[in-house]
């Protein structure tokens, strides 16, 4: 087939609902080489592609020529950052305002988030903070990204003492998703994602938890329409969430399933070392035992759960170095304790139902805790 | 007289209009002895007072008293920065992070900024950073905070290229103003925050404008009853112009008479070399003499303005170190500049008029460069 008549195949749309501050997610193969898809989201004439040191090689020559061809207007720049959550501080953020400031990048300037979670979240906040919040578009390439982190407009940076503490609540203009990005995504990096997935079907959707049972070798395989799928579903939910509480006042805070254990083992064991998802998976089972504990679920859900994780190759306990101070010294500074109360996100009920709640037997976490620890 | 039958001033209170974060500011004597008038601000029970190595001497033991007075379930923790201007940065920032992870605090606390604008901008964009936003109070110590920095959302820290380029806009519960906070004033400091009340008269204010004429050699005695009048009438113009433009698309841009060159003079020369006030006095006076050679306004405008500023023992112009380079550096990195273009506030007409412009001739600019820069 000539590329002058290559079909361009329609993205699928997710909108993101939030007043003026609403947005498009486009989802589907290809979306890279229509340029018009880009452009009609960039504001002024100068654009910062923040990207990191593993996708730069791969993606930012198809991104800049996504963002110029046929608009020799606009002028593009780029900062190529170390990769990995533990560059997520205030010292590799602090390189994107330089980058910017000697770019003389004024504030009618757009920044444009392309690679995983990691990148978005310093390239969003970087874009809330720079000039008190310039444009930014988020181009994510990892199913983590994809299907969580890129939508939603939560941004920030990790403190030693703890992740995603600072950091601001700031919209893109919107949402690339172009599903070819993932050809090139490291096993390890597809699972890590696919524990997301599996969020939003246990809190929220229990039909879609139902589908990904029947399509994990699908999705494990990378079957392009299975993973569309699924991206575009992960996208609804989140979107449906976001636009009802968008500075998580309570509804969105059930998004962070598994995600306080998670959190505790990403610090504790030093970020990075394990994946996102990965940490997020060990947290679920976490949760959901201290779940089964409490009386909430039976015990076919918790074997479930079980099973469609380790279909997806992901860690069903957390690493073997974890210990209960550990986590408790660090779900104590956690962004979902009020007045000194560690609230949960624990299910109760049928599949697709869970709370978020600080109302539970404190024993019920000691004992999940210390089924999981050594010491 | 007894403590107890002191007579309590009622505050005088102006509104900034802001839909559904609004916000009143609080201006008078003896504030900090009134603990309700915080108290109501103060959301959870947790407190991070944020001050400076010169204010906490004179007044924390007066803010942690007015927040716990009668109100035992609040606890109070806080962070002492170095003073001055060179110190708003990053390095500083992430100071009240450190403190605010320390201390546990969780979203439901309040920040309070205590001390002058340096404070306020730095614990402002902490409050708006930390746990992706918390609730924070003004109670500004200088005049230059008490008629502009700590009303109207603008929080940020400065980058070595250039001022405030890092930032948030974000909202305060209320700001409070003890007029008795500047009796512990250095006169510079005082001078330093004349610079924007007589801003707000050219800008918008003839009548106000003229009192000050009247009325600066009582400032500058500290007269209370003049010097609140100043404060309040500032206030009020600052809240009508953020009310109309919070995120300075237009409007607001007008609040920076005289700040473009000065923000130059604050680079060029060193932050806190010269105080902002003296720094935007100077270029308060470029920005007129580039209005007078527009031919927008006419001399005796141009000797008032001279003639304001001397008595208020303000600079009428930049150190003799400025070079026309370092202006032009600085400024092309101005946040006014618009796909490349630099705008200015600019005096056109009768007084209390002005214009924010990038339509003026380059001419003039070189020329105000050339006549007030050696080389």
């Amino acid at each position: 087939m000539e590329a002058s008549s290559k079909e361009k195949a329609l993205p699928q749309i997710v909108e993101v609902d939030l007043g003026n501050r609403s947005y498009p997610i486009y989802i589907g193969s290809g979306l890279l080489d229509q340029p018009e898809l880009l452009q009609r989201h960039v504001h002024g004439k100068r654009v910062l592609v923040v990207t990191n040191s593993t996708v730069a090689p791969l993606y930012l020559d198809k991104v800049v020529d996504a963002l110029t061809r046929g608009n020799p207007n606009v002028t593009v720049d780029s900062v190529i950052l170390p990769d990995g959550e533990k560059y997520k501080n205030m010292e590799t953020l602090m390189k994107v305002f330089d980058k910017a400031i000697e770019s003389r990048l004024d504030r009618r300037c757009t920044f444009v988030a392309l690679g995983g979670g990691v990148i978005g979240d310093m390239c969003g906040f970087a874009a809330a903070s720079f000039l008190r919040g310039v444009n930014f578009i988020q181009i994510p390439t990892t199913v983590m990204a994809q299907v969580d982190s890129s939508v939603g407009g939560k941004t920030g940076i990790n403190h030693p003492l703890g992740k995603n503490l600072i950091g601001a609540f700031y919209q893109p203009q919107c949402v690339l998703i172009d599903t070819d990005t993932l050809n090139t995504l490291p096993d390890r990096e597809l699972a890590s994602g696919l524990a997301e997935v599996i969020k939003y079907g246990l809190i929220r959707d229990a039909v879609f938890f139902e589908w990904q049972e029947k399509n994990m070798t699908a999705l494990m395989a990378r079957d392009p329409s299975a993973m569309a799928y699924a991206i575009k579903r992960s996208c609804e939910n989140k979107a449906e969430v976001v636009s009802l509480d968008e500075k998580e006042s309570g509804l969105r805070a059930t998004l962070n399933l598994g995600h306080t254990f998670g959190h505790a083992i990403e610090t504790g064991f030093g970020y990075g070392v394990w994946l996102h998802g990965e940490a997020v998976a060990a947290g679920t089972v976490m949760a959901v035992d201290m779940s089964y504990r409490l009386g909430w679920i039976d015990d076919q859900l918790v074997k479930r759960i079980h099973n469609i994780l380790q279909q997806a190759k992901l860690p069903t306990a957390p690493p073997d170095t974890m210990t209960v101070e550990m986590f408790k010294s660090v779900m104590a500074v956690d962004k979902k304790v009020a007045d000194g109360l560690l609230r949960l996100i624990l299910l109760k009920g049928p599949l697709g139902n869970c709370v978020f709640t600080g109302d539970y037997d404190r024993k019920a976490l000691d004992d999940t805790l210390r089924t999981f620890c050594k010491s």
